[in-house]
């Protein structure tokens, strides 16, 4: 990247590269263009935002596939999750100056208390996205990224880091001590054994491979379970916990968890169901839970789409005060965006899969 | 009637009627009996009780036909639900005193707080139940009857009554203003909508006849929609609810209804899940919810089992203060106990039925 | 009122009469003026509103005397409850049309979840207030009205209404049969007094008028307690209720009632302090709590400022499938407002005081 | 002690030491006793426990000088908290065996739930404590001990122990990276800072002296504030907090602190308010706060009477997982009793002041 200056005067003609979702059901249909920069004149409240990691995440391959519950707009710059440096800012801007670094919010219109209609924008959607040099967002759309984080780490946060962060403290509360099962390597769950132990809470994790189980230890898992050798893990789960069960479930899969999940959770245990649907199409998109496990329990089922700006805020505060790192499975430049995605959703990685954006 | 003389000089060799679960699986395992009073020496904190009236609960049935989670102790008197009066009190009674009108306790070990794996005796299941002249109770599986109730009336709360007061107040709170709705009209049904009407919420009901739709009215539905006429009644209750669907819904069939009770719930709904599997057999035992219904709703799915004493005491204090009537559908004298199964099973009753134990 | 004509072509020149608070600590000091119509070029995203109705609160009174924790501005437009027609809009306002009824929201940039210290605007103190022909606000400065409410009915509710109704619903939740306790006739106590109906509640009102007893138990009071016949009417509550106190206590007056309050509360009660300094002089400024009285409770202490829009939604749906209809003491025009502020001040009104704008 | 063989045939004519409180008002109204052992048959329910280390709380001093709510039994035994072996066990106790290491509960009635008129015994009040060789409990008034703990530890949780996991874990739930407040280094304050950040919690704490701020930070405290040099440390907690304020305050001083602490909550801070009354006579036995304070604040004051059985297990479930360490003062012998309380109203101690009784 060559021009580039930001500014009223000079940045007329600026170019920048952005990727664009031009075609829907392929890989192929992400393509890369050469774009003007921003609107040179932007809002009184907006900031210009310099994109310098992005992070991959499952709805932002749904949404490549028409399987999204939200429909994009045609040509969308895609991904909800980029980290980047504030260069500009609008004459009303109050949130931010020139210099800070930010995310910009997963639902960047939800700021507090409960969703709504109104507040169904997401970047990469129905907003252009983070796979870009620059972004304009209007300042409220922005979250202050803890300052101890890298470009690459800040960018895993938006999506993933909000939804273990709501999964472990979105409900009734843990106590130190109770026990949150989390199922496989996926980012979310990475995200949720890391909050758990910050409440003090004892984790058991689910992997098929003996490598990752030894990482998922290092991590704070307490107790690690092979689903593939235990195909009954509920069962070990409850073994593990002297029969009472897992307090709190982050059940990531769903329809083909969650019979297990009910199996393993406490009799008053919370199933935070995040997936109802299958995207591998291996398993029916139904969730279905056998009278016999659901009668035996009074556990409830819940389910989050994410979380506001307020739950961001929350979790940077907790993240900052612990240090928390996000785990990074692997970064991908900015023109290897397409090995990026197949190699996130063909290889089951350890954590968030990053484009760097330099 | 004739003998039966409490106390300890006069009652040996008293007699008493009762009913015993004598062979599972058919209605004439119930059978009629002639025995001794209990024991003319209460413990100090026992209280003999003269019991009036009973009330038959789908568990009641689902326990003849071995379909219930607790095992039943053999021979076993039927029914957990009868009051009756206090005829006599063991020297360390503290609770009430002869005279008091009394029912037992759905879990009669179960007082506040959270349900323990002590707690898990039923009368009628692993307990002697209430389908008996006399019964004897420790003080503290027992609970006062409001005052304006009669017998009868009396006999529909621990079973149904707690499960809907819990249904309604058990969970986030409700508004006045907010949208309870109801399924069918089964006892637990109608006490949720006369409990929902209390807290100021507006109620829609479901049922298949235009009779019971207009009962249904008169004890305080503000909608109700024909489920055979309108089969995707889920639909019709967010048109009722400007889209915005129902705020609470009891969901008291389960396999044969949750998928429409999921597109009825609101984004934030709160499904009360009553039954997981299907005691006719027409239903497969288990829950199913579509990926498409499930994926568009922050509903959560919350269990009740009945509830504790703190619940039921609460629940008189509000059934005093509104002077509020339970719905009784027919009365069936003692020596008819065999009808009074028949016709609940077999009738869709509305409200309770009814033994009276003259 | 003649000229008037709202729009971009013709209102130039056009005139509205508001008046302004020019000088703090009297009366005089809120004059009548009469000034252009607000900026002819409304913002997009702005309303502008024909206000038909004000009310009076304590706020208006210790804002005119510097005693009001926020600063306000030099000559604002007094009063922050308002409602009115909107008579244009912007045009990016989705909120809102033309004919719409709305009122200004107490904190109009507090949509939702926590109050944050970029919210702390208010009308009648730091922004322009509602005593006044016209008003411009952003679309989501205002709130809708139920559709049943004349326009004084309507100007009731922003700070009154909505303090009431956190008062009863943003704690405990409070159950039917529960009992509520409410301190005199000021617009909260009354708003709390039906509120607490609406939930199915007892409610014990305290006053020291006869008059006033009998429209209280005619607006649903329970118990009417005489606090100068009765000083000790903490006591009298506890009678009310078999010795176990109110559950939840509206405490309105703070330093003056806090101790009897705190006496009158269940174990496990309420107390929701709504003024913690005494505006008339006569008692001190602090609240003070004996150790004897406190000793012996578990009751909570919290606090509202108000409440946010979507606690104002909340009670806009509860007014309507209730048709509640919010007390009105007396209505001046507006010419009279001096008078209806010494009317407001020193005749201690049951209800609401409203000034009419025609 | 010699004889003490435990069992119905043999311990006839055994006897026991034991303290009880003979005289009020003054610490030699605490007297030895050689007496006979606890009745040698127990009820079916009781077990027998052999005690072998007491803690000292603040409630047994104003028991002791008659200032404590709940009236003491005449010659009753001292002391709430005691900590022994399992010596025998009545023929139907279920929850326990010979040999199990328990705790007596602090309101041994009070199982789950909320507290009620009818659990209102303790022992070292209404009931015999804790201060003796051997003492009868029925089953239900015993707790379990996590097995880490010496003698000396378990001791130390029935009262200070529960009462702090209340604090912080029985109100609004807490986040990681939140900030709460103990006041001085008395056990329910160390014990709060503990269970604080076994919840990720940042803690402040307050102290008068360099050595025991350097302890506080070796227990885990990220500030520590000498409230001698900084008498307005309600502000000083603020600066240390980005203005934000304490999320959590146990109040555990009431009169002497609260306003302080007003000044040092967070706007939805939680203030637990431990004590309301002065013991030393220093300060007036009232809560005093004023309005300049409380006026620009929404924290919450919530009180809190120890806590039940269920959170003591709560808790114990937490230490167990994580180890926890109580902390001890000193140690002192069954024969030094006197110089116990002395020593623990006297000098300030940094933790529990434990009896031994070997």
């Amino acid at each position: 990247m060559n021009v580039r200056t930001v500014g009223e005067s000079n940045n007329r003609g600026a170019t920048m590269r952005s990727y664009r979702l031009e075609k829907l059901g392929h890989l192929d249909g992400i393509v890369p263009r050469e774009e003007p920069m921003p609107t040179p004149k932007p809002k009184p409240t907006d900031i210009l935002v310099r994109v310098h990691a992005v992070s991959l995440n499952r709805r932002d391959a749904l949404i490549l596939h028409e399987r999204y519950p939200l429909p994009s707009a045609p040509g969308v710059v895609p991904l909800s999750d980029g980290a980047g440096e504030v260069v500009a800012v609008g004459e009303e801007v109050t949130r931010f100056k020139v210099g800070d670094r930010v995310v910009g919010g997963y639902w960047p219109r939800w700021h507090d208390g409960r969703l709504k209609p109104e507040f169904l924008d997401q970047f990469g959607c129905t907003l252009d996205g983070m796979l870009t040099e620059y972004v304009l967002l209007d300042q409220q759309w922005a979250v202050h990224v803890p300052d101890h984080l890298s470009w690459e780490e800040a960018a895993t946060l938006p999506c993933a880091g909000v939804t273990a962060w709501n999964s472990i403290v979105g409900g009734e509360p843990l106590r130190p001590g109770q026990t949150v099962l989390t199922l496989g390597t996926g980012s979310v769950s990475l995200f949720a054994l890391q909050f758990a132990k910050m409440l003090g809470c004892r984790v058991i994790s689910t992997t098929s491979s003996e490598i990752k189980a030894g990482k998922l230890k290092e991590l704070g898992a307490d107790h690690v379970i092979n689903y593939v050798d235990t195909p009954e893990w509920g069962q070990a789960v409850r073994e593990l916990t002297e029969g009472r069960g897992a307090d709190l479930i982050v059940e990531t899969n769903g329809p083909a968890t969650i019979e297990q999940s009910v199996r393993a959770a406490a009799l008053y245990g919370q199933i935070v169901l995040l997936a109802v649907s299958d995207p591998t199409g291996r398993h029916r998109s139904r969730i279905e839970i056998s009278g016999e496990a659901y009668g035996s329990t009074l556990a409830t089922i819940r389910r989050i789409f994410v979380g506001n700006r307020a739950d961001h805020e929350a979790m940077n505060q907790a993240i900052t005060a612990h240090h928390l790192r996000p785990v990074i499975d692997r970064v991908f430049g900015f023109a290897d965006t397409h090995d990026a995605f197949t190699y996130y959703l063909d290889s089951k990685p350890f954590g968030k899969v990053i484009i760097r954006i330099d």
